[in-house]
């Protein structure tokens, strides 16, 4: 008999924490396996908010009298209380699970830890956290949300080689290729909300929604949540007839209540958006922090931010981009075409560093992931 | 006995031609096996012009009577003109081998084919083109000059993600890390030229010469050649001390003859410095194909282009640019940093198009290499 380690199984049960990837919102994804003489004898994820947890599914899934003595790997500490959905650590007591083994602790500071406390003081063994960061990297917006109020921000942008998104008239259509503009549609199905500027609305007429057919093998189209669409529209000068309003249930604006007119705050409300109001920031412009901080309010976790060089660099000036996903066509706009971020530096010191995490080639295009490295004055 | 095929010996034959991609300037770099019963009885490669070429040196490193009825794996056609050595198609026929399999023809189109006819009447078998591609990408510049009467012309640059080269003001020292830099000192180290504009030279007074340490594992530091370093400089405004001028010999300048003044072009030449001159092209600039041309008829085979963004601007208008080099620093410059080419285009349909080479991490930089696609009107 091979003898597999936590880390095998704690991959098992990453696995099928990823299941839930376009589904759980705003719950994590998690994942669960019920190991017993080096045997998978039960298993379960997350799938969809007010369903089970990973671990109850897990124990549903395996017979009764076998989980007695078995040893429960889980991706996120159990939760400790009633919630839609009875305590996991009670019913992993109650089954009679001899060890929990753990992939990281709840990231709420508020509850963190008491569900494995709960299941020691039952007698039961905790070990852990077992393969952390990737169990971390299964919900960086659920994790952002409890640690630090905010939403995990993606910006997503499509440059040439030269750095830019289009003519400097604004014609841009189709700089990348069609598997970038795929992969772009999986990014928006795992979002909870996608956010853009009133200038891209005014100037292309962009539905945001996450288009998946049947040709793509990662996503079943049945699978996939619309997510909130989310305008940050200072003056409240969106046309009643943009298409990124519809369906208006899902469209919410984010606007500076004194440049609002009541009529048109009245007509949209009507329609069923939701009109949000943020102070102006030290700049003078909508305080995109408060905006953000209303998201993680509502449980947005994860954010995708495709936007115009203008809004996407007062998202990098506030501090407020985790990630930064660029697409890089082959080809050369020119010196004139419009920039990436607009961003005014003036010296090598000021320069925003980044840390690559991935490059991948898409097609015919580059996809580069970064993470911004911000300034401590920055946070 | 295993039993291999063209491919494989012929694979043999491209490593060791790959030994002379330092060295073998102005020549190709060529490498040839000798196989007999599935044995390499001899090899060789060409490394220094004036020194034995490929099969000269693989039928000396056999024994004279194995070589009777062996198979010759050469990559490249084996000549039949008498240069500064005899012709190797003659020493293949008198050495009494059965066979001659080749790479690819020679890319002079005055003598390609005759080396292959001679060697067939003396009632030699013939096999080939095998593994053409790979034969052909040993010689980019070698094959360019022999067909157009061009070098290949590689531009390397090193930008920000966004795109950007330096800050408005110039400021610009070490966009790239240690590995990128170093990987650039392989780039030089196999060119014949490097070639810069004079606004690079007075900006930031580089020397342009190779440095290889012993601790590059891939060059030998006493096998480097140092490149012709080539400045761009119409109105001949160079400085006498320019580090990028000493050693003289190897220092070519280009410029406008009207544009220079007697006095300074003396002083130069005194120097031992080559000053060339070339015509005003079509938009008022030296005429870069000229310079092209001229650097072709002195056995320029491969040039990398390291300027700023006007210079590599020009070039790419010119149509001129075999393969762009971009290495890609994980930082934002911001959008009133300086671009990558100096490339004024107006709609999406004039946008440059290129096709990704290759894309690779070098350190914590991206290197992208891309080769244009010119429209017919620009060849």
């Amino acid at each position: 008999m091979t003898l597999y380690n936590h880390e095998y199984w704690m991959a098992k049960a990453i696995q099928l924490a990823q299941k839930g990837l376009y589904t759980t919102h705003p719950n994590p994804r998690v994942g669960c396996v019920l190991v017993k003489d080096q045997n998978i004898i039960g298993q379960g994820f997350h799938a969809k908010a007010g369903e089970g947890h990973a671990e109850v599914n897990a124990l549903a899934d395996a017979k009764q009298q076998d989980v007695v003595g078995a040893t429960v790997y889980v991706t996120l500490e159990p939760c400790s209380h009633q919630g839609k959905t009875p305590p996991c650590a009670d019913a992993l007591i109650k089954a009679g699970v001899a060890c929990v083994v753990y992939g990281m602790q709840d990231p709420n500071p508020e509850v963190s830890g008491r569900g494995l406390k709960k299941i020691q003081q039952a007698g039961i063994e905790v070990i852990g956290p077992i393969l952390e960061a990737d169990c971390e990297a299964l919900n960086p917006g659920f994790i952002k949300r409890m640690r630090e109020g905010l939403p995990y921000v993606r910006v997503k942008l499509a440059m040439s080689l030269d750095g830019r998104t289009a003519m400097e008239s604004g014609e841009s259509q189709w700089i990348t290729g069609p598997d970038a503009r795929l992969d772009v549609q999986r990014l928006r199905a795992q979002s909870d909300a996608i956010v853009t500027g009133i200038g891209s609305v005014l100037a292309d007429n962009p539905s945001m929604t996450v288009r998946i057919d049947n040709k793509d093998q990662d996503i079943d189209p049945k699978e996939v949540r619309q997510p909130l669409r989310v305008i940050m529209d200072t003056a409240l000068s969106i046309v009643p007839e943009a298409k990124i309003l519809y369906p208006t249930k899902q469209a919410w604006l984010f606007s500076v209540e004194e440049e609002v007119e009541a009529e048109h705050l009245e007509a949209l409300s009507k329609k069923g958006v939701t009109v949000r109001f943020s102070p102006r920031g030290d700049d003078g412009r909508l305080d995109l922090l408060d905006a953000m901080e209303q998201l993680a309010d509502a449980g947005i976790n994860e954010v995708l931010l495709e936007s115009g060089a203008e809004l996407a660099g007062g998202f990098l000036q506030a501090g407020l981009i985790d990630e930064i996903i660029v697409y890089m066509a082959p080809k050369l706009l020119g010196s004139s075409a419009r920039p990436l971020f607009t961003l005014p530096l003036e010296s090598m010191d000021e320069a925003v560093e980044l840390t690559l995490k991935s490059v991948r080639q898409v097609g015919q295009d580059v996809r580069l992931i970064y993470l911004p490295t911000y300034l401590e004055e920055d946070n």
